[in-house]
């Protein structure tokens, strides 16, 4: 269902993060210890903490990784597919929170480090949007729109995850890659303008039987 | 323009890389040095070296940058978004060649060092074809194309070049930010879905004058 005018919306880039569990800031940051706020998030509740870990996988480290609070029941490790590389590390693209069969890392802390045996995910491109405005688009939560960003890399992105809920506030999530891929940048505008057809198979936008092959012609 | 059945085009992902002028050469590796081919390129002529060099900028290093022969006019840097802060530069999204006002870095290599004045690009992606391809799909040269990529990350890519030659081998060349965006890799498969109307201005692909409004509901 394509929007006829399309409906603007704010983006969030989201660079790599940790969302960490108590059990694992005990551990990395002594037991006890609060994730200090740094500055809050657009979505609400949610904040940037002061707090920063090294992030290590069998090929490299990042650096100074920040860490996003509050604690969450499961720490969870967001990363690019380039930040991937650098790891040594073939996360798959999953919706935060499912983590089932995702690949660990090590964190280190200053006051210890932890070997996650999973967590480590490309989070998939979302859209946080209220249950208000996702009713007045026709928008259920889980469902997939479609998202264009203008520009000389202009780029529309398919099987964008809808997350609706009363406690979210309009803004499109991607990653660096996906933003580095288009120049787009946190306060840009990007523009919703079609809801996909519900399903839970991941299609291919095209699927051609015989497509029509051009080679090198000698 | 879209083409009633898209055309199947093999994908080439392009890492950062260095083309050199002999001059350059002469500084970096020796007076009269010549260049190594390692492996051969898909397009014809060119060809990845065994040299490769470490680019600096004011923010930090890329080492390990390799090279690409034969040797050209004028030294170009090609790398990704991701990597531009990296080096703490800021490139411009340009066709190769097209060098004028571009920033410049400084190229390492083991008998010298080169301080660039210009040079450094964040490639535009664009599709190598052959001209008798092009004349088939009745694409100009720099005309732009539309080129679509399925799977989980989904996109469709506007604004491509179309580079028209008669040593062209049917290509999609993208970054490798670009190719994370939608994890597409080497060898992949995308395909052409539309030619774009001609037309030196680069534009959004939608501009809306009163888009509907949605945000924050209390």
């Amino acid at each position: 269902m394509k929007y006829n005018i399309p409906i603007q919306v704010p983006v969030g880039v989201s660079n790599r993060h940790i969302h960490l569990s108590q059990e694992d800031v005990d551990t990395l940051f002594g037991a006890g210890y609060q994730l200090s706020e740094m500055k809050p998030l657009c979505q609400p509740g949610q904040f940037a903490c002061k707090e920063v870990l090294t992030v290590a996988g069998v090929k490299g480290v990042l650096s100074n990784v920040r860490v996003l609070g509050p604690t969450r029941k499961q720490t969870q490790v967001e990363i690019s597919r380039t930040d991937s590389f650098t790891l040594g590390v073939q996360p798959p693209v999953r919706d935060s929170g499912d983590l089932k069969d995702t690949p660990g890392c090590v964190l280190i802390g200053p006051k210890g480090s932890v070997i996650l045996k999973e967590g480590v995910i490309l989070a998939c491109r979302h859209l946080h949007i209220h249950s208000k405005d996702a009713e007045a688009l026709a928008i259920k939560d889980k469902e997939r729109i479609t998202v264009s960003f203008g520009g000389e890399r202009s780029v529309i992105f398919q099987n964008v995850l809808a997350r609706v809920g009363d406690a979210m506030a309009l803004e499109f999530h991607l990653d660096t890659d996906e933003a580095n891929a288009c120049m787009i940048k946190s306060g840009d505008v990007a523009y919703l303008i079609a809801k996909e057809e519900s399903g839970t198979e991941v299609k291919p936008i095209l699927e051609v039987e015989n497509p029509v092959k051009v080679g090198k012609t000698e």
